[in-house]
């Protein structure tokens, strides 16, 4: 393990307000220390590295000359939090960051009231500053507890089309609102579209009338003592011109480029922002993702998010696997049909490595769509595709598919294209908590006209459910997966086409039936053993599609076992709902089985590790087997030998 | 009624290409008796007018330059689509238009070839138009059936974010593909936002240098005969100047503005367009909503939805109403509350007539914000202010709140943020169809940990639920209610806070339950009665809350009763999922009670009149009668009386 850096100045910094008695100087040595002690701490617990350490000189600057919490610092995403974190009393606690009862990954309301808006999904930062900017204006000009509103967002962010329309609804408003264009060239994958060249052009391209035209502008706006050092600051950062004309046609003065790394730029910028601005301004920071430590800027990623590893070489220690990624197994599945069709796409959001699909764009790169960070846009792109023949898959998180759920309905399901949805990271998934799970995805799918939904029980049916939605060309399709590594069962040569609305029984037994929807399997099936030890004929069924249902499957589970349980990694409102919404309109509810769906409970659980998260609600194997013995009305061994 | 136009040239139009026949004068002429065909078509059915007239030239010009249906021309929420449907051979059953069984008043690809994507929501029209550009370039540069994609958006519109996304993204791709912006500076409510005002400036305020500059990059793309035209044709748009920017820095060709109703400039630009394009252009066209009818140029909403009409004067043949609208109730409760309690602030998406905002702004202006079609900004700027101490009411659609659907569970939920959802539209719309249909939003509100669902029976009702909804400031909370008039109902002095996850048994009776969460209240009144007179002794139940439930009262009901039906109107996954899931896990799902969920059924309903839908949902008094007698295994009176 390599030594705590030295932070002396640091150590005398708990809260912002301790930053008032360091001079300039000062507060560039503090910004040393903390990116040190950010790559100490994350070295140490694993997380997202490589933005925070991207921000540590605008984290600092911003903390010496706003007065968080009364302003408003709002991070959007949130993961370029840790230095923020760290010098607002959470320093103390960075060692539990990402784990089960620990400090969150993410800006959280309840863990600090320097956490104004919590975060997780990006673009929202604009929206929520100019709420507070508006709330604050309402109930006149300071009240109590409401200064300034910043927000903090990414050059890939800002590509979400929420973003545009909090910007084109903050030009409007003309309130005092100050956005800050972190501009890293670099979200989680390089970026994309137009947005982003237009941002390099801004820097590299910008003809010398147009430096002097917008360095009028943007000097005019700063306080006479600064104008000279604005324009010696731009001069620093190199080849820039400067422009932001986009950013000045939606109603914002733009500011910069400037140097985000620079303290005396961005000290100088934003005192005079805070000094004078009167309607929304937009600073336009350049700033390099893994700042300062060498394997973070080497690496592809810039260091996103990395396991612990060791602070002199940047190695990570990974446990190692058994078993490969849901993710790869989806990505090589898909390379595979793509090589027998060639009509297959793919789509991602800003998520090519996430998704598995950088795999899918070395093989195909012609037909690799990664659009941004624009699910809205994606879905809808998709159907276009669709619409003109082509068999798209669509790759999106469960979480963020939430953003395009109204494409999802109205240009996809109403008009029943063939767009292929792949979901991963459905169900609970770890240290990114609650923001991040996937927990909704069922229930707002199964309940669309027209919709396959599937769920793989494990890796080799995740191959199988990749052929399947390559072969339905009739209507839309969905499969959710999990985060993480596959069970290590044994892999078919190819994926087979799996028979629509047809699950599949794994264990006949007599008393109690077991019906998973997805990789709760695994518990079950051990939930099924322990039973079957206590003398509890259990039958175990993988129901593969919670649309259409298997309705013969379940009809005959319901009416041959004293109790049914559902399985599901997700909501109340899913695939249990599918299943009692099919027994009542067959009159199986009223027959006397106990059907017992075990969903995800009613409340938004904390990052932990995936197991503990179950854990918390009530779906590993002990819990399966508890359920069922409380509905068998039995609590003991002895009394189920009683009853059997 | 008026008689019907002379149309001599479109009465030898069924489809575009009969339009061959005629020179540009000729098309000139056609224009204006398909504009005179529209008014006298909607005179008689009702619909969406003002649009329509606002795109009747280019409409024309579109047709008679490209070649539908291999071209796919997308119209943006295609509520202007009247005269592209008229001269795409469904001029014989536009008196059907939005009536049921007959021609949807959106485009709708299972209705017509030329209908390459549906729409009724908007800001989707690029996205899809890449996705066929896209979709064509992959198949190789013309295969069968694909040609050029051409997107029609509206300046409203464009202020969406996934306008923005599709923009970003094309912009990236570089794909020949042709974008009309169709700029009438109105889309249903005067347009907001910082983007109108930017469209504004583009023909008011350039100064002379930007008019040459961008005249010459707009000319230099034209091919050289057309150049001289295109200067003049900039010309004759009444003080105009030519720019566009921020098109341009995203990636697009900028041609205009153009004058959209002048049918040499508008067939002049698309033809070199078509026959120079090798990237993605954008025409900015000007036009008027409800161009060429008096009655609709001067409205408010510039004729943007009509009752049938009187073509001479305008006047409307609406119905007598009895009741107010829920719109309305909703409207004048809230500025009840807002009266006595000034954090209340209320938000609308562009819909502030629909949502009845515009009468609470009238009152309190500086609390009502119209963020412009932008459900996901609005959703988290609510979620803003209420962070910042506000009582945010934020009233969108249920089928637009989908937009928003993220940023209810990430923004708002998860942060247990006191945003409050005035949810209108709420079930079967009538007219507008499955796209505008509410059938979700129970499903995927209920679902979230801490959200309070509440659900209107009658518009006195409603009125307590805004108070509720005012005082409950610890958490979100939703409200939902129909489309339309009320029941009548006699109206309180003012809302009364109800108890939360109360609801109220309004008739006792033994046999049957009818629990409704919502506005199928009356029907079950009607069907209890019917039940009562067939000898069978019926409670009546208005849940009130499908969050928290009810729980004594639910299970008092299935433990009391033989048979207990739930309503709603909205699809499976919402108040009869939570019913049962909660029936389940108390054990009296298999006590015995027939428990029947009457939900939306799984298809996407044609428009039709709200009751003829709710008749094809089968959710009507009649069929909520057979299903309790189905339940109780009586078909007749005498079967009652022998079992009774």
């Amino acid at each position: 393990m390599a030594p705590r850096p030295d932070t002396p100045l640091l150590d005398r910094v708990t809260y912002p307000s301790d930053m008032r008695q360091f001079n300039d100087r000062e507060l560039k040595q503090l910004a040393d220390e903390l990116r040190a002690e950010t790559i100490s701490q994350v070295s140490q617990t694993g997380g997202h590295l490589g933005a925070g350490l991207g921000v540590v000189e605008l984290t600092v600057a911003l903390h010496a000359v706003f007065d968080a919490p009364r302003d408003k610092i709002v991070w959007d995403v949130s993961h370029q939090c840790y230095p923020h974190k760290i010098i607002t009393g959470r320093r103390d606690r960075m060692g539990t960051i990402r784990q089960g009862g620990g400090l969150s990954g993410f800006a959280k309301r309840k863990e600090s009231p320097y956490d104004p808006f919590g975060a997780g999904h990006s673009s929202t930062s604009i929206s929520a500053a100019l709420g507070f900017a508006v709330a604050r204006d309402l109930q006149g000009r300071c009240p109590e507890g409401l200064g300034d509103a910043v927000a903090v967002i990414g050059d890939g962010a800002i590509s979400g089309g929420m973003a545009y329309e909090a910007m084109n609804n903050a030009g409007h408003l003309g309130k005092r609102l100050i956005v800050i264009l972190n501009d890293n060239e670099m979200s989680i994958a390089p970026p994309t579209g137009a947005m982003s060249n237009y941002l390099s052009r801004l820097y590299t391209e910008g003809p010398f009338e147009e430096l002097k035209a917008a360095a009028k502008t943007a000097a005019s706006f700063l306080p006479p003592p600064f104008r000279e050092g604005a324009k010696r600051a731009k001069e620093l950062v190199k080849g820039m011109a400067v422009g932001g004309t986009l950013f000045e046609e939606l109603g914002f003065s733009y500011i910069g480029p400037i140097d985000g790394h620079d303290m005396d730029q961005l000290l100088a910028v934003l005192r005079a922002v805070k000094a004078r601005a009167d309607g929304p301004v937009l600073i336009h920071a350049i700033t390099k993702k893994g700042k300062g430590y060498a394997p973070a800027e080497g690496a592809p990623d810039k260091g996103h998010a990395r396991a612990k590893f060791d602070v002199a070489t940047g190695e990570q220690k990974k446990a190692k696997s058994n078993a490969p990624s849901y993710t790869k197994v989806f990505a090589s599945a898909l390379v595979q049909q793509a090589e027998m069709d060639e009509q297959i796409c793919a789509i991602t959001a800003a998520m090519p490595d996430g998704t598995g699909l950088d795999i899918f764009g070395e093989r195909f790169p012609k037909r690799t769509f990664d659009v941004g960070i624009a699910e809205q846009h994606a879905v809808t792109f998709a159907a276009g595709l669709a619409a003109g023949g082509m068999k798209p898959f669509c790759a999106i998180y469960s979480t963020f598919l939430q953003r395009g759920y109204d494409q999802v309905v109205h240009d996809v399901a109403i008009q029943r294209l063939p767009v292929r949805f792949a979901i991963d990271r459905a169900g609970l998934v770890g240290a990114d908590g609650p923001t991040h799970a996937g927990a909704y995805d069922i229930a707002y799918l199964a309940n669309l006209p027209g919709m396959v939904v599937m769920a793989a029980a494990d890796e080799a049916e995740l191959m199988h459910m990749v052929a399947t939605a390559a072969a339905i060309d009739d209507g839309p399709s969905a499969f959710r997966y999990p985060r993480g590594e596959g069970l290590g069962v044994d892999m078919p040569e190819r994926g087979q086409v799996l028979e629509i609305g047809k699950g599949r029984v794994l264990k006949e037994g007599t008393r109690v039936a077991l019906l998973s929807f997805g990789a709760r399997l695994g518990e079950a099936m051990i939930a099924r053993e322990e039973l079957e030890v206590k003398g509890i004929s259990t039958t175990l069924a993988d129901a593969r599609f919670a649309k259409p249902l298997d309705e013969d499957l379940i009809l005959r589970l319901a009416r041959e076992h004293e109790v049914l349980i559902t399985l599901e990694e997700g909501a109340v409102g899913g695939f249990s709902s599918q299943v009692m919404h099919l027994l009542a309109h067959q009159g199986v509810l009223e027959s006397g089985v106990k059907v017992r769906p075990m969903v995800l409970p009613d409340i938004f659980i904390d990052q932990a590790s995936p197991r503990e998260m179950y854990e918390v609600a009530a779906m590993n194997a002990p819990q399966i087997v508890a359920q069922a013995l409380d509905a068998l009305g039995v609590a003991s061994l002895g009394d189920v030998r009683d009853t059997a």
